[in-house]
């Protein structure tokens, strides 16, 4: 699909802009009063922390192109303890995904889900029953993110290392810390519906794109609006859909994809989580979806981290995404 | 200047993306371990919150066109409890100030600062001093924003008043609202060196567009930098230099735009914030700084809020701002 894509070109942006999705009003009480000064030498302004504030949100950021070759826009929705911003330049500064897939022709909707980034937060234990926690460095090194093996981090960077043949831009291990942001485990629920409600804003339509903690958030959004979700597309899901629980031949006509990357096997983290997404599969194929489970490594692909959008290959395992997906949704052919 | 935007034919864009300025590994001791539930249905992972994160970064999204009519980016700064949000499309979904400075022909460059949106922030008592305040949508409606005089919000929406002629669209209050994130009275230094930071990337100029909180930090950032600032616009801005510590005469080539709507009087925030702004445009007159303070109501523009790039006529204060601009920055020509 490579060929399939202008890298020179202007994009030519119909609309950028962005949108809120949910969220309610709630009223804060009990809270003592306090003096705040909003600007370094400003004045003392005292102010009552009681009231209302809005809390549940989730952000969403567009960019329409003026002729999508995509007849549908492709949602992009990042992982746990991230943001949309995953999707955006990639950690050593190449064009992310969401670049790559407007060159393609989507449309792109890229959200921070509840609680996270342009979504904002609400204060706890007031609203939120408990304190957020903030990943470390050697939780996303060693456990999540996969790029050396469990014990290998270190904070003096000469004494790291990696797992052999790892494509994430390692020099660059600031810059995606930098994209890190608290998370909390208590507003799954929300983060649903908030999710759920921004698939109603499409009727004709939609491909969702996700990304670990996202998988499960999408492939439970596209059993709750199978006709609206034309694909579903899940790097890494951390979880998935029960089967005992939901009934998977709600999407035999969803087409779905999933892909994964290398060292799985050595992450207690992975080897816990993956199962979910295996007993999904599993009843998806039972149910007669038409399902594709890429193991990149199969592939003779290696070295992918658990951050395949910010990986040297980026753009090798997008144009896998843009392949099978092109096959699968109606695609214009390239506009003059 | 409606005349040089054109609002119909496509952006031609050369590239979407973002960055991180700043952020510094610190590391986290002394925390319990805890259990954590990645996504629902998932195990149960155990985790140690003690560790290396960063702190103090502040992020920037641009949209780089293909051909600027301006030689220099436009950079746009937030105020505070805000985030770049406020630059997108507006609350009753118009498109906004990026959107019409992009149609102009500048790149943008929408930062969300440090303890902010895509920014993250750092826990707190452990790194930051202290927790966080929720702004209200009380002082929201009443102290900052201007929407009604004091005493005239009410959670019941059939209850509230406005200031008579309001030009903010008041019907999609909790769209703007929903904008809002907590904020800290402690990282004003960590927020200056960011922007300073930022400034420091670009050897060709900019132009500074700031709003409210930002205003402060903006007039500092030039002062810091004044050989890379084209010009500097300071949406009504709630603090400034202080002129009796920092030497105005050093900004004599700089422009300056302050731009100020109604009801300013009627609060008792804006009549204690507004003398620092009123000392520096003094002392900036004083040191022969070409400067412009635009009271809007004075112009016979009336019912504009805090908000201006929110309010229903805000093309219009926007026109006003690339008006003065064009005529103080290279500009080229329509591009055919």
């Amino acid at each position: 699909m490579e060929e399939l894509i202008d890298r020179q070109s202007p994009l030519r942006v119909r609309q950028f802009g962005s949108f809120y999705v949910g969220g309610r009003m709630v009223r804060l009480e009990g809270l003592p009063p306090r003096q705040r000064i909003s600007t370094p030498g400003g004045p003392v302004h005292p102010i009552d922390p009681n009231g209302e504030i809005v809390v549940g949100q989730m952000y969403v950021q567009y960019v329409r192109l003026a002729e999508p070759r995509s007849s549908v826009p492709l949602l992009m929705w990042h992982g746990g303890g991230m943001t949309g911003v995953n999707w955006e330049t990639t950690p050593d500064g190449r064009p992310g995904w969401q670049m790559f897939f407007l060159r393609a022709g989507f449309d792109t909707y890229v959200s921070d889900a509840v609680e996270r980034g342009r979504a904002s937060w609400a204060p706890f234990p007031h609203v939120y029953p408990e304190a957020p926690y903030f990943r470390t460095a050697n939780e996303v090194w060693e456990d999540v993110f996969r790029f050396g093996p469990v014990g290998s981090w270190d904070a003096d960077s000469a004494k790291r290392c990696t797992h052999p043949g790892l494509r994430f831009p390692i020099a660059h291990i600031e810059t995606f810390l930098c994209q890190s942001v608290p998370r909390w485990d208590c507003n799954n629920v929300a983060t649903q519906q908030a999710y759920d409600a921004l698939l109603q804003r499409f009727d004709d339509g939609v491909v969702i794109l996700t990304h670990s903690q996202g998988g499960n958030f999408g492939m439970t959004a596209a059993l709750r609006a199978p006709k609206r979700v034309r694909a579903v597309i899940s790097l890494e899901p951390s979880g998935a859909p029960d089967p005992a629980k939901h009934d998977a031949r709600l999407l035999k006509d969803v087409p779905h994809l999933f892909v994964w990357g290398d060292y799985l096997e050595k992450h207690p983290f992975w080897v816990a989580s993956l199962p979910a997404s295996q007993r999904w599969r599993d009843a998806l194929q039972d149910a007669g979806c038409a399902l594709t489970w890429i193991d990149l490594p199969a592939l003779d692909i290696r070295g992918n981290s658990h951050a395949l959008m910010s990986d040297d290959n980026s753009d090798e395992v997008a144009s896998l995404v843009l392949d099978w997906l092109c096959q699968r949704i109606p695609f214009h052919p390239q506009r003059p």
